[in-house]
């Protein structure tokens, strides 16, 4: 199981990023990782691991670019084809390794990636996949957190056959509840786009749970929770927000008096292990989705730790095949989406109306309903 | 200054609404308060706090009707005309009330007050602003927080206005940052609506400072966020979420062992500060902006304080007039949509390239990037 891996990408790469490879080259069994990016750079810090050149898992591929972290996308895509994010890509389309991790620029990755490897037959759009840690200790995977600014219904449909096949596989839930992040759980709640996707999904194989609104994305209530790329990212990061906020309100606390002070050493452990709880970085980064070939994309402000999670997440996910099962589940709603195909060229009044029925098409929602 | 109160909205209305009405009657001066309600249930309440029929500042308004927590906002609104709702609205409309206030049915009150008090002039679309709590103690007000599921460039430069004006004229900050919710801080990120309603708000007289990442929205980076409804509500109850999920940790914590119990004695007042700086009872509830009158929606778990809280918030918004204020600053930008609607027969190919050039219409961007 080969990875490849951007050198390059990451607020403090390649040096974090190398630390990580060698740790889990030395850690994980089985694996072998790439590392992708200037070898003049990375070859003297794996020469201070004491990395051979020849080292059977650890091997290096020159890239003579980098995409910076702030680069857009759009640019970096066309006028940077020899960045390290364009080479590990090519080396899975090239089949010269099975999967790719970067911590570099997200935007890139995902552009970069979508055009080089293209998705999978029968996906439309990859989506980023976020898992975020609930109230019970579990996970609930949120996607799109931001690929997609605008998706169709279909899409939406096809984020719920990946989210499943990626809670069941890759983190294995048994039969992952899915559901459409909108503002009320009313089949009637949300926009248009959600409503068609709430028909579609109910009539797919999945275990589709209807709508789950906001106020239950951190209870556990869905296991997928499927919305378009504005919507999740801004759920992923006002989270953040929120968390940083009370995290910050706590340190006050604890630093700001003798008793904060006394309370924090008595409450020192369990606050590393809140902490763990809450952290992403163990889950190992967010997987796009839908892509033809495994991707992985970890924060930008990893450290080795999470780089090694990461490359680990990227051999699980190809060891249990989740693209094997992606495609699996599409086969199996194989119709689904065709009767919409049918629908562009419009049949005569009769069909149309039929066609109507059988999908359950309505009339259009009053708009100005939200739940507060 | 005469509020009318909703006494049956509410979790546990009517006896904590007409408790925190004599609550509020008694400490806040010049407020006088109108029950609206079933006065056969209300009348013996209001007799055991000991307030006679004939009360100065607390009256009581029959209604005939009640509208449930979870009764659909339209039939609500076609088909309980004597709800307390519309009885309270209409006070309102005929000027027998400055101000209307409801811990009932979100959905509700926002239809029927849009109908029966319709929106100020310039105002095409009311909206829910909600002020959030950031980390220096201070406040965001985000709006819509769930009125509107689509919105239109302009009701999002209004949003803007009524916003800038609430944060200015209630919350009390000098020259309120107003910004766009968004994926990312560049003018290109986000969809349409936002990109054509960031170039309305450059132009504007607010003191816009564009998009707004999620990340920074408790952050204190903007005194108000903008968004659309649908994007608010899912922003509002996902950090509710969040917090709801490690509040429920540390209590795990403080109460899971010795030592959290003795943290908890040691921290107790700290925890109870940090909590009101995180709890929006004391905020008085947030108001439905745009509509001619003063509306406050509460929460629905309100307590007798949070209805004071929200009875005082509805006597200072009229006192500090900020409606008047929205006028005042719509009638400063008059022109600003003008150019908008004089778009809509389209001129003539040289015309059309000039107003084009005028607001800076640019072609449409891609679609696919997001931050991650």
């Amino acid at each position: 199981m080969r990875v490849a891996l951007d050198a390059m990408g990451g607020d403090d790469a390649p040096g974090v990023v190398v630390d990580g490879a060698v740790e889990a080259v030395r850690t994980i069994p089985g694996l072998s990782v790439i590392l992708v990016g200037d070898e003049e750079v990375i070859r003297p810090l794996l020469a201070a691991h004491g990395i051979a050149e020849d080292h059977p898992a650890l091997s290096l591929f020159h890239a003579d670019e980098v995409i910076g972290m702030d680069e857009a996308p759009s640019v970096a895509l066309r006028q940077k084809k020899k960045s390290s994010i364009h080479v590990g890509a090519k080396l899975v389309k090239q089949r010269a390794a099975d999967a790719f991790v970067s911590a570099g620029n997200t935007g890139a990755v995902m552009a970069v990636a979508s055009v080089v490897l293209r998705t999978l037959e029968g996906i439309d759009r990859a989506g980023i996949a976020v898992p975020l840690p609930n109230n019970t200790g579990g996970l609930t995977v949120l996607l799109d957190a931001g690929a997609n600014v605008s998706v169709k219904p279909g899409n939406l449909y096809q984020f719920g056959v990946m989210g499943a096949m990626y809670a069941r596989h890759f983190i294995g839930v048994e039969n992952p509840r899915v559901g459409l992040l909108s503002i009320g759980e009313e089949e009637s709640k949300g926009n248009d786009t959600i409503r068609e996707a709430h028909e579609l999904m109910t009539r797919s194989s999945l275990n589709f749970i209807g709508n789950v609104e906001g106020k239950l994305l951190y209870k556990s209530y869905a296991d997928v929770a499927v919305c378009d790329g504005f919507t999740g990212n801004i759920a992923l990061k006002v989270s953040e927000s929120v968390a940083g906020m009370i995290t910050g309100f706590l340190k006050e606390m604890f630093a700001g008096s003798w008793r904060g002070k006394i309370a924090y050493l008595l409450l020192k452990k369990d606050l590393e292990a809140m902490k763990r709880r809450i952290d992403h970085a163990e889950v190992g980064g967010a997987p796009l989705l839908g892509i033809d070939g495994a991707v992985f994309i970890s924060h930008g402000s990893s450290d080795a730790r999470a780089i090694r999670f990461a490359l680990a997440a990227a051999k699980k996910f190809i060891d249990q095949d989740v693209n094997g099962f992606i495609r699996q589940t599409l086969a199996e709603n194989r119709g689904l989406l065709e009767v919409r195909k049918e629908e562009k060229p419009p049949p005569p009044p009769g069909v149309w109306d039929r066609v109507r029925g059988i999908i359950g098409l309505g009339g259009d929602e009053k708009k100005t309903e939200g739940d507060l």
